[in-house]
């Protein structure tokens, strides 16, 4: 079967505001070490105002899998909300100037295009503070035959729960993938996300996704498990792919029986981790959609890692993956 | 005498769109390497069109070296138009959060916010493709007894002069400078700038500056000299204190037969040169403005040239001078 584009994704669009902070700061805002969480235009506006100058970067956790893997060489169209406005126009353009096809207009009127909020510790850690803004108007009726077409997998992510018509509009999505032979994956985004959603993962893992990419809290939050070897063992019973990202720990593939694990490689310095899970995402979608073996996605995946980790913002720049073949 | 704040910056308020590019990029756009190019909103677009994904950040020469200035722990001002958009919002946000006092209120109506397309190339060097928009509309009207104020210094930058009411707006705010015992400095921006207001350059230097920052190029076309050592001759006879800086060969400060010279610190790896002579100038003011010797005011702008050359950018990372002393 032929197919127009490689990966589409459908996820929230949103730049990130990234700034260096210390722990006292996240202690003001009260934010967890790590932690995304979800707030309003009201915090959004107070949390700017405290916070120090700043970089403004294109993000979103799906969103960075579609830049990467379009970075990588891949094909790839993406279905996601923005404002007619400036951060929408950046928005558009980073994924754009990638190749990657943009499926939806920017909408003419509503909430501004989402800011994710990206504080930087000095360990390189970061804690979200996101308002989705735009993005809470992604709606069923923006996914349709023409908007999702018939690539050869799409790419949720589990944040799209969190906005109104989420859960259905995935639902809608994989529906329409079933038409056309497209394999439907999913990024669980946080373990936060995971317990927020957890029946309705749980459902759509079991009944419609062809692949899941996660971490192990994401994983043993979706599971009720809490070590690894729990998890993997209840995975296998499942007729989904998955890749499981374990920071320094490396990464497991699990595809029933099937178990490939991935060593991490040495870092000498890690700047920041906003992204790290979404490069890996881009690296082994991009070799299962160019028919690579795991164990060569998974070394795909883990050398998208390294390489975000290294720099400042989640999305991997232009050209430091011409060496990749 | 006592001022409210040590240094008033008055200039154009730009974001900086920075992407990593290669040399063909150049070509197609036809933009000598190192060059700063002025383009209408028409041109903007299609350069953008053009361009790999960027990363967004408050820019601007002067504005960047009052950054640096506040960033090193001097009280400042500031003076340049944004509109009321997501760029002009990043713009104030970023001055305001390092506790610069912004003069003037964003224009309701107009152009955009300014931007300048920082193209770095794999050396470091950037070439600029800037847009103006909002600047152009920084107009006499904004130059008043209340937004001047009585600081210890202003600082013009010589892009002001490429707006229509730039020249007149300088010699409005040198006067009433004078009026309250306020030192006049101008860095020069760039060569080309002094070529294209060379004799209103030549009537402020002359008649309005205590103080000029400018590298060794706008030295020479300011005076039209070809060597440094003719271009001291000449700085020497003028009753103004110059600050030259000359990239890897250092700076050398001139006040009449007082001469500094000051040699440049040893870097690894040059990572933008977006900024450096704005940091530079930073440093220098900061020391002057602290009443230092000129040997230290050279050394505090080396300090921080170095700094900015060796990240993305040029604005100089908060907490990146806490060791400055």
């Amino acid at each position: 079967m032929t197919h127009s584009v490689q990966l589409l994704g459908i996820s929230n669009a949103i730049v990130d505001v990234l700034a260096h902070v210390d722990q006292a700061f996240l202690d003001v805002i009260g934010a967890p070490l790590g932690s995304m969480t979800l707030i309003d235009e009201h915090q959004a506006h107070d949390i700017y105002l405290k916070m120090g100058p700043a970089t403004e970067m294109s993000g979103g956790s799906v969103a960075n899998t579609i830049a990467g893997f379009a970075n990588l060489g891949g094909s790839s169209a993406y279905i996601g909300k923005v404002r007619d406005d400036q951060l929408g126009d950046i928005f558009n353009h980073d994924m754009e100037s990638l190749g990657v096809n943009i499926r939806l207009d920017p909408a003419a009127s509503g909430a501004p295009t989402a800011r994710s909020h990206v504080l930087i510790s000095e360990d390189g850690q970061r804690t979200m503070q996101t308002y989705l803004g735009a993005c809470l108007g992604l709606s069923l009726a923006d996914i349709t035959d023409a908007t999702v077409g018939d690539p050869k997998a799409l790419l949720l992510e589990g944040y799209v729960w969190d906005i109104e018509e989420g859960p259905a509009l995935a639902k809608k999505a994989a529906e329409i993938a079933r038409q056309n032979g497209t394999a439907v994956s999913l990024s669980l985004s946080d373990s936060y996300c995971v317990e927020r959603h957890r029946e309705s993962f749980e459902d759509f893992v079991k009944n419609d996704a062809d692949i899941v990419v996660a971490d192990e809290d994401e994983i043993n939050a979706l599971l009720g498990t809490d070590n690894i070897d729990a998890a993997v063992e209840k995975l296998a019973s499942l007729d989904v792919l998955f890749a499981v990202t374990r920071s320094e720990k490396g990464s497991v593939i699990v595809h029933g029986h099937a178990i490939v694990e991935q060593e991490a490689a040495k870092v000498d310095q890690i700047v920041d981790t906003t992204g790290a899970g979404d490069a890996y995402a881009a690296g082994f979608l991009y070799g299962w959609a160019n028919d690579r073996p795991l164990a060569e996605c998974a070394q795909y995946g883990t050398y998208c890692a390294t390489k975000v980790i290294q720099q400042l913002g989640g999305r991997i720049e232009k050209g430091l993956l011409d060496n990749f073949s």
